[in-house]
């Protein structure tokens, strides 16, 4: 193990020194002055089971810039390294190019959505310890689980660098159950992207939000009425924006700082 | 880690004390007289995609039987420890009654099937070193791919038994690329499955034969008439039983004892 690219050509997308627009399913990265800078606007869409459900959720962009920024700062106040620099506008935010690492990396602490299709084991069942996966970052092939060492086949990243991504994960599931324990959420399983900056440092990038995390209230009633996050999307729960605010307001209330640029103190 | 069963009851299925006849797709187990003991009896019947595909072929239960024969055989003389006890008759083989471990431990030299659907790669790539993987024997979950964490989750292994699943997996492969080798053969891919004897030692199950393996032929010309295997049952090439035939003259041809119970020497 540990050979990059035994099958072929280097997989990581060149994000950094990126020229053009890149168009996501929930966010559009544009390129700015500064060659290791790039904007992330937030869009409205909402897309799920790999782009086959789709609508538009007026406020979704603002809230999840909003939500992302929080976030974010959290974790670089308690010492993740991000790609996030600033907020430019409430539906923008400034990051660092990476070469994005092409996997997504999920931390489950209940069991829900896929692991339950997959493994046939109900939903809502507290984790012995959380669980980190690994899936391929690509559409066409609808994302697929891989193992370590399709990972390493693939040359998506080498045994040191799973390693790494393996603890930032579990310390960024630590940090984050504490904070949204706080505001009386909790964090069942959330999504995470990575990437490397020039001189190879693994970077937490993409975004943190009820797109990416699985969030319920711990105080309502039915499972239905605590799902606060994209599943009411999947779902048809209805009352998405409306959730993605609350979320907001709770981290906003335990004093989240979404200074923007141009913002004095 | 290491915590078997922590969703629930234990998923190994008891085969040992087996008291009435298992309907496999292409196997029968019987109890015999000895409860320790069961008798497999090889079909005709062939299946793919899940039971999606069925059909007859006449012969392949005597061809898999001695094919499972010999090559049980052969590894037992190379150490590996087995279920095989001896050939019962044509079509069917005595066994070691196992508590099955319910994964299907797949062994890649070549890029082909699953892995290439999975990860979009082109069939025939060989592989810089052996991949193992691992999937969950479910039929009504569609035997899904499945991580080391989601074996401990499951409780289907421990993690010392993972690392010797691994190992043995690795060591007949190593055994079977140099036996098929010899004939002429090039071991694409196979898959195993193992049990547990009452003292807890792992013991290789199941068969092995071309229904769980990919045989290529390294003389003929192009990839399609190099198949020998259930490949081509899966795509409708026609001529199963013939190249079935053809493995077990190659494997006779260079020495395969298939000695009956009752055969004088």
């Amino acid at each position: 193990m540990g050979v990059a690219c035994p099958l072929g050509k280097p997989k990581l997308a060149p994000h950094h020194t990126m020229l053009s627009t890149y168009q996501g399913k929930a966010k559009i990265l544009y390129p700015t002055d500064h060659p290791q800078v790039l904007r992330v606007f937030f869009k409205d869409s909402a897309t799920a089971f790999n782009g086959q459900k789709q609508a538009t959720i007026e406020g979704k962009g603002r809230l999840n810039c909003l939500i992302t920024t929080c976030i974010f700062q959290y974790l670089q106040s308690q010492g993740i390294a991000t790609h996030f620099l600033e907020a430019l506008d409430d539906r923008s935010i400034l990051v660092r190019a990476l070469r994005i690492i092409p996997l997504e990396v999920v931390v489950r602490n209940i069991s829900a959505g896929s692991l339950c299709k997959r493994l046939g084991i109900p939903v809502g069942q507290p984790l012995p310890q959380p669980l980190v996966e690994f899936y391929y970052k690509n559409d066409a092939l609808g994302d697929p689980l891989v193992t370590d060492d399709h990972i390493y086949l693939l040359g998506l990243a080498v045994p040191d660098q799973l390693t790494k991504l393996r603890e930032l994960a579990l310390e960024i599931n630590r940090l984050l159950r504490g904070l949204f324990r706080g505001i009386n959420l909790i964090l069942v399983d959330f999504k995470l992207e990575f990437g490397l900056d020039a001189d190879g440092n693994i970077l937490l990038a993409d975004e943190i939000s009820p797109d990416s995390c699985r969030l319920w209230d711990d105080r309502a009633g039915s499972l239905e009425e605590r799902i606060m996050d994209k599943d009411r999307f999947r779902q048809d729960l209805g009352q998405i924006a409306e959730n993605y605010q609350e979320i907001a307001d709770r981290l906003l209330s335990i004093g989240c700082k979404t200074k923007q640029m141009g913002d004095t103190d």
